[in-house]
């Protein structure tokens, strides 16, 4: 059984490639809540929702989110009775999100409600969240930021802002009390690897190794010489999509695959890495990290597997 | 000025035939909110949507609720995923439920979110829940029904169990404790005329004369002398549209002109009662009510505006 820490597009991806090397009920992702936000008077999971989504084959292929074949009658209807509107939920989206806020109002977990849905969508892997207790990703923006200061939640800097301010801190609120579900310690206890998938390191992973449960088991096994790999979401010292290497910069680590070992220290023992950033692959090992350089870019054909495969040491 | 207790869609009607007689800043609509229900996480208001629409003619003509030229993807996915859609909430119209909640969410009242609805459709009535705080219509089940028993809220009455079964006791959970805002007493004290509109007397008027403020304000209207208008929903003794028939009858009350007088005793002067039931009108009168007989099938053109003049003294 492989168990993989995961955020949103590029777990997603990751795990689509994963599913073809091995059976799906060995495959368990422990996927990032702390993008969650209520809006509306909705919980809305976007990570867990995009990896439902595109393991089921649903998501919208154009933008990487949302469900394919999307209507946008209550937003538009939204905008014109002047509601918040900059988060864009579509109407079949919608139904998620009510059935996930009914039923936590009814008292299940989102774990439960979580295994709800990836059934009714036919996903196959363990989806589970990293906690059934709320922890919320918060950004402080830099002073500098013309027009925006102070803190703000994930989704405001994501979506509304487009991540296109810069950042001087990143908290997980909630995360010092919160708990995981025993299914999450389970699958990092009992996996022959558990994997870091291409996710942003500061508010993808970040939130997950913020929960002391999670640092501790991942750290624990890394002691123990068990193995755990991460997957470097860059390529050529960018990311693929997303603002983790200006992420990184600003929060004074380096973009870059060394920049990515030393975030990890102490947790991994291997990173793969993209041939765009081979060069780095000495830098890597000196931090006493084994580096594995292979084409990391999933939107070709193949790679997730071939990913997959390197990961899971099959 | 004229004040007009109102449900949802007898009272709807009514009010649209009362504005082509009066302006419409001389009309203050006071509605039903007993029949408010969080789904979803999502507040609705089904009475004081039925009136927003209706008066902006966007209301579904068909249906008589929801909104004309709708789409239900958000219903349908949400029946595909095994949550509960019972309940049918059209895309745009879900755009209405996700507005009032997240301005809930952030503090504003009832009042103030049907105000900024009401402005947001174009409808000029004051349109003026009948209280801020949260009243719960529960409709006790007679245990001879077959299947369902107990307790359960309006709605699910109402359309889930399509007001099919019989009926014992009808509450008002919150009314006790409840206050109505200060607009509502005010047109209620200095309306020229205050008008019940013929909506089902238990469950839809029922609501606002549990609530103190409202009963009192009438009942003392009525010793002064000050005109209080009901008008009849029913036609030969048959409800329009809805169970109000039945409903009095099982609460122990006359399904007629006469039950109608009685229900609403000590609170009108003035009783205008449908032709098909005009050899009521001695009955009425004998109870000291005032009986007016007229055509009150507003279904009919001119209908709703010639009852308006007539309630109105107009």
């Amino acid at each position: 059984m492989f168990a993989v820490l995961c955020g949103g597009v590029g777990a997603a991806r990751f795990l689509l490639g994963a599913k073809e090397v091995c059976e799906a009920d060995q495959l368990k992702a422990v996927v990032n809540c702390g993008d969650d936000i209520v809006l509306h008077g909705l919980h809305i999971s976007p990570d867990i929702d995009t990896i439902i989504y595109t393991l089921s084959g649903e998501i919208n292929p154009i933008t990487g989110w949302g469900l394919r074949e999307e209507t946008w009658q209550a937003m538009g209807n939204l905008a014109k009775l002047g509601g918040k509107a900059w988060f864009n939920l579509g109407d079949k989206d919608l139904a998620t999100h009510l059935f996930r806020t009914e039923l936590l109002a009814q008292g299940a977990t989102l774990t439960q409600i979580t295994a709800a849905l990836a059934e009714a969508f036919g996903v196959e892997i363990a989806v589970l969240p990293m906690s059934d207790d709320r922890i919320e990703t918060r950004v402080l923006l830099d002073e500098t930021a013309l027009g925006e200061s102070g803190e703000v939640g994930f989704q405001e800097y994501f979506v509304k802002l487009q991540h296109n301010v810069p950042v001087k801190q990143v908290r997980f609120d909630g995360a010092s009390s919160a708990e995981t579900s025993p299914q999450v310690v389970t699958a990092l206890k009992e996996a022959e690897v558990v994997v870091i998938a291409p996710s942003n390191p500061v508010v993808s992973i970040g939130p997950l190794l913020a929960l002391e449960e999670i640092r501790q088991a991942v750290s624990k096994r890394f002691s123990q010489g068990r193995p755990v790999v991460a997957i470097s979401p860059l390529i050529g010292g960018r990311a693929v999509k997303g603002p983790a290497d200006r992420l990184l910069s600003e929060l004074g680590a380096e973009p870059s695959s060394v920049g990515i070992a030393k975030w990890y220290e102490d947790l991994i023992d291997t990173l793969i890495i993209d041939q765009a950033d081979s060069h780095e692959a000495e830098a890597v090992e000196a931090l006493g990290v084994r580096c594995v350089v292979t084409a990391t870019d999933m939107s070709q054909p193949g790679v997730a597997a071939d990913i997959a495969k390197l990961a899971f040491g099959l």
